[in-house]
């Protein structure tokens, strides 16, 4: 295989990560420097600019022979345009950040937003490698998605499709911030986790959970860690695991991938949340074992994940 | 634009349709034949061989100046091999449909799933046409789904996403046919419109409804019928136009489709059935007036959507 050089950017609120990455998705050298989105936005594209230099300068890779910047980007995006509609984290409006970026770098530019960029990284040189059809949801405050069908982002108008939290599975359930009620976010998220888990608390002043100290200190870890010594606290593991599975067996049949690649922190359960979710997507995948089946996996690349995917954007 | 034309096939458990159609999706003749199936499956094929001869013939198209010929076909098919891997209508097992009508016409072949090809057909020449992300889903016995994203389908592993109609909105809802409970298709279906309505007639002896003269003559169109006239057939309708809003909502904030498409029979209400739809998702959908909008539109292909999506797979 020929060797081919990209340059991989994360833009962040605070920090905008860089690596020079290869075809085999090795990165040759990383580093970042502090956004300053005070500076404006082409001040930040000045930095972006000024820290892709010093990556080729740090990697010795020849300009020449990089095919192109990739960019994660935080907010509302036109990704066919490269232009950033919103950024609320970089109060950016209408910005054509990728026109800007190839002006001062020289180099051909592609943008995509932040959660699908880092789906892409995991399909590409992650926990599914080598997969064509990828759906990765991450659970942290909210429920974000990212899914690569037949090697490509799914965007939709505008790049503002794969908003997969913000599908109702329980119609008139709990409020989402999204105006919604019953959003598998308001269910699945991290936050919605700590809620349940408060509530169970709430309710039941005998539960052994009241041991970490009080209602302060629950995490999206209590639940897990006295599953197996308080029904209470099982009661709110199982249930999540529910809402959960109900969620992935809906992206399962509507997108049928490979792999279901799940992030963020509560995923620090490993096995112990997957092999029960699994356990619930075999029994309810439409048409059971007669079809492909659908592997639900922890992501592994972390936040390298961001870089290597906005590079996965000219492969 | 120069003039290329197409074979497209819509290949059914009784018919053979077929058409020459041009890249401006103009059909220039179309044909049909008896499926016959219990010749076996290369029967069957050299049954659309015969045809696409026949239609070639009919048009005074020469075969050289044919880019190809596509098909949709029923049942669970891996479109990137070309094969049938099970299909209960015509009673096939892992049949290379694409590589035996290759060798038969001596044209290239590409298969989809006949349900996705239809909504490739819409999205390229009818109700959506020039759009390039279409969700489209058929009210029928079930809901079908069929998804366009930058203009190419969205089939998944072995072409068997797009389930759409079996996404759980309602957990632990009504009995779905697929298994799981709670799924769009066991409450936006012909099939769930028609059991609510004997439902709502038989738990109130003083509905208006019975006029129809017994449970035995509803249809998917009685409560519509009745909805000014009858609380109770009004009570129907609008849970049937908000379970439907909500999948819909769910897959504009999945997809973010410039269209939402909807076809079958209960499509007949027209701008009845899509202005309270529309003003729901314009109500729920993700970002509100700050993302792009969603129109939600009747198909307009019909029968002609499967045969001109077919098309389409070489466009």
């Amino acid at each position: 295989m020929e060797k081919k050089y990209y340059v991989g950017i994360d833009l962040g609120g605070t920090f905008i990560k860089g690596g020079i990455v290869d075809n085999g998705g090795n990165i040759l050298v990383e580093d970042k420097t502090p956004t300053e989105s005070e500076k404006g936005d082409v001040g930040v594209a000045k930095n972006i600019a000024a820290l892709t230099e010093k990556l080729l300068l740090a990697s010795g890779v020849d300009k020449g022979s990089v095919v192109g910047v990739g960019m994660g980007v935080p907010g509302m995006i036109d990704s066919k345009a490269g232009v950033v509609i919103y950024s609320n984290n970089l109060r950016w409006k209408d910005f054509a950040i990728g026109e800007t970026v190839s002006s001062l770098t020289g180099l051909p530019v592609k943008i995509a937003n932040d959660a699908n960029v880092a789906a892409l990284g995991e399909a590409k040189f992650g926990a599914a490698k080598g997969k064509e059809n990828v759906v990765m949801l991450t659970l942290g405050t909210g429920v974000g998605g990212g899914v690569v069908a037949e090697g490509r982002l799914v965007e939709g108008n505008k790049s503002a499709g794969a908003e997969l939290g913000h599908s109702v599975i329980v119609a008139g359930g709990e409020q989402c911030t999204c105006g919604r009620k019953g959003c598998l976010e308001a269910y699945a998220s991290a936050t919605a986790l700590i809620r349940d888990t408060k509530r169970a608390m709430e309710a039941n002043k005998d539960s052994k959970m009241w041991e970490i100290g009080g209602i302060e200190a629950v995490t999206g870890k209590t639940a897990f860690d006295y599953q197996n010594s308080d029904p209470y606290a099982k009661a709110v593991v199982e249930n999540y695991v529910e809402k959960l599975a109900c969620g992935i067996t809906n992206f399962a049949n509507i997108f049928r991938p490979e792999t279901v690649l799940l992030g963020g922190g509560v995923c620090g359960q490993g096995d112990g949340l997957v092999k029960p979710l699994q356990a619930l997507l075999d029994k309810e995948l439409f048409a059971g074992e007669l079809g492909p089946q659908v592997e639900i996996k922890i992501a592994q690349l972390g936040n390298l994940a961001g870089l290597l995917g906005a590079a996965a954007l000219f492969m």
